[in-house]
């Protein structure tokens, strides 16, 4: 079996609302038919995709579950060639519309990073990693 | 800012646990320096990252909440190029020590699918999309 990731699906309460704020970023959704409740991004190697909260949960057969705030165990980064551009990346977020987590600051490691939550809570760390380039 | 995901980092109970799940589907870990506490697989265009749970909430300065049973809103994929291979890649998950969630069957999509848990209930689907190669 290949080591591959091919799509992280986030679920999302809002379609056209979670559309909108990854397409603020810059990025561009794959051309959907009319009418479709699924937006699907490529991004260089993986697809992002967006669904509907209960309808990710019931294609997966589970139950959905009160969401508390807080920690749900998963962030998704996304890397940057420096320490300038993951500050312009962490802007470029927030103007989209997404909410502060974590301002952008060294960190213990030896990189730089901070972390912001799309509009349906999903954690995204922006890094600048001096080791790897995973940009 | 370029569309790339660069790292989905799970966040685990148990890191050798975790590890050696992962690497009994035959996927290599980057190497890591000994008492390392974070562990890295190269996914052919996103790294796979492991990480302690509350070291990850801590990361991101968010707190841990008490964990329900049912759907955390995210789900990663595993595509395959035919239904035989999304029920072989099914198997190899669960003789890894995976869940089982859902088993492999038609989708309503068109396309053929099933759902396993890691050992720290993190979402994959293996799937057969004949309309989008991401294998």
């Amino acid at each position: 079996m290949r080591p591959k990731l091919s799509v992280v699906t986030l679920g999302v309460r809002d379609l056209g609302r979670a559309r909108s704020f990854y397409e603020a970023l810059g990025w561009s959704s794959i051309p959907a038919e009319p009418g479709s409740n699924i937006s699907f991004f490529e991004l260089d190697g993986a697809v992002l995709a967006l669904y509907g909260w209960d309808d990710l949960a019931a294609d997966a057969g589970l139950p959905t579950v009160p969401q508390v705030p807080g920690f749900r165990g998963i962030t998704l980064a996304h890397n940057e060639p420096s320490e300038a551009d993951v500050d312009r990346a962490y802007e470029r977020f927030l103007t989209a519309g997404a909410a502060v987590v974590k301002h952008p600051a060294a960190t213990d490691w030896g990189g730089y990073s901070g972390y912001v939550a799309d509009p349906d809570g999903h954690l995204w760390e922006l890094a600048y990693n001096p080791f790897d380039d995973w940009t």
